[in-house]
């Protein structure tokens, strides 16, 4: 990561001014060299979201380095972007605080790992703010264009079929591996599997490539609706708000559960893709003539379940609530 | 401030969802309610900012109640918006960051400010995101439409005048007041500048008007060019940026610094002018006629000086360099 010295130098022996002069490789023309960025009219409706991720809440150093952490910032934006289907990234604004001790090398990083995201998933980065702050935290702001399909999680009906766009817990197990996780200690994992959950969790991918085959796989006699949410709370949590936006029960068959082709079995690793959280993957409730003609163009999607009238809940195929593992929650406050 | 006993419950005793189920009540429906919030096409170009308040680097418990905090990070923003010509303030995001122990009450007098904000200068809150952290800190992204000006800080021209929409030195006057500056303490000063100081510093206005008004004041002989900047930095530093976006020398008439109408006389009262921070006027380059025209309908602006060829520096009318004083600078970092 240390391409010269002056990558050792910290926030605070740079100063503002020469912070904004070394962050300016990054961006165009935006905000540092004026007030404000342009965004040039699309005559489309836009969406946007903001995410912030804070250093020992969202990210530590154990787990991700620098370019690790920039790319997530901007990929687990544009995820939410995907879950109300986006159809370009227009660009982001970041919002970064970090201890004036901070060496300038962390920055650039996070900036790398910002750029490269950005290079990947499109848009640019328009501008943003820095402060000096007792603890490190990224704030990132990501505008697009919508699309044709109005992806609302109130948008789900009875009788729709409930689709994975890709495996859930991978994010999860990554994150036990990189802590050493006692659990997975005795465990011998095939490295195919610990490699790629390693970097769902490190570099995760918004789920643009899934969104584009849902809106060019729709069935002409389907009309623009589907219900859809991104997996980041995990996977429970995202057909939880699913039911809670459209009123309806969620009925998930067992033996159904959207799990990596490795995935072992047991009761925590069930746990995991229920509630390990982090996947960033879609969660779409949808008619079954459309739900069929996606699976078809996305090999790793699952239908999971169905919606059916009822009150907001989630439930398995024999009945039985789907009781929520106490140590799983992944908690903002 | 505390309406109910539930206003003294702490953030981690009513955990996420509930501190976003409260959050509701301040906005129509947006980014809480689903992945992203939607900005509807006004078939113009968009203009974006973000800006961060932090505890203890931008505002402090001992000057500012929860509801001026909220106030001023909208206004601050708005702000920028304004230097670039906004039309129309749409909406904005917030990213709040707080320690799990602090109380609902703060969240909730933030959130008032920004409504007051909002209601007061236009725009919804969109949304965003709320998570724990060391220190509080409040990121915020203004979206608007942009108006017929360009207002690039690289627009200024020689034969340029340099005119400010109002007086600058207010909110440092009204830091030191509410900090019992030493400096201050044997002064008499006026009630009614007291006042306005103290109001510059808590709760201060983005020049949407002035803005408005140079608009609605250009000679048509006059192309839709400026340069213009806030002075959110101080007054010297926003001159300062002016000059070396558009490659000129500016040169400042002493007589002519933008004092209140009550400023006392003094080499610190004219510094806490020049440097004070955080005025958040305009200061507009553009052509002597248009100047005057503003100046007419805008009984607080003043010319304070012109811009001519030549390195970019700023200069007092005698050639002298204008010093900075050393305690002055505003360091974000």
């Amino acid at each position: 990561m240390l391409k010269e010295n002056s990558q050792h130098i910290k926030l605070e022996q740079l100063g503002e001014k020469e912070i904004l002069n070394r962050l300016k490789k990054y961006m165009d023309f935006g905000q540092i060299d004026d007030d404000t960025a342009l965004i040039t009219s699309s005559q489309k409706d836009l969406i946007i979201n903001t995410d912030m991720l804070v250093e020992d809440v969202h990210f530590s150093e154990a787990t991700s380095i620098p370019i690790h952490i920039g790319w997530k910032a901007i990929a687990v934006n544009i995820s939410d972007l995907a879950a109300s289907g986006v159809e370009e990234i227009l660009g982001v604004t970041v919002g970064l605080i970090a201890p004036a001790s901070t060496n300038w090398s962390w920055v650039d990083g996070v900036y790398t790992g910002i750029q490269d995201a950005l290079n990947t998933f499109g848009g640019k980065l328009l501008g943003g703010d820095c402060s000096r702050g007792n603890q490190k935290s990224l704030s990132i702001t990501v505008v697009g264009t919508k699309g044709p399909l109005n992806l609302h999680r109130s948008n789900a009906k009875p009788g729709d079929h409930l689709v994975t766009s890709g495996p859930h817990g991978l994010s999860r197990l990554g994150l036990g591996l990189l802590l050493s996780d006692p659990f997975l200690k005795s465990l011998e994992l095939p490295q195919s599997l610990k490699e790629q959950a390693i970097k769902a969790h490190q570099t995760p991918i918004p789920a643009l490539n899934a969104l584009e085959k849902l809106i060019f796989c729709k069935p002409s006699s389907s009309p623009w609706r589907a219900a859809a949410t991104d997996s980041s709370d995990g996977l429970l949590e995202a057909i939880e708000c699913l039911c809670k936006s459209s009123k309806c029960t969620a009925i998930i068959e067992p033996q159904n559960l959207p799990i990596h082709h490795e995935w072992p079995k047991g009761p925590e690793w069930d746990s995991w893709c229920l509630e390990g959280g982090e996947d960033y993957e879609l969660v779409v409730s949808l008619p079954p003539i459309w739900a069929k003609a996606w699976r078809k163009t996305l090999p790793l999607s699952k239908t999971i379940g169905k919606m059916k009238k009822g009150s907001p809940k989630v439930i398995w195929s024999n009945g039985e609530t789907i009781r929520k593992s106490s140590t799983q929650t992944y908690k903002h406050f």
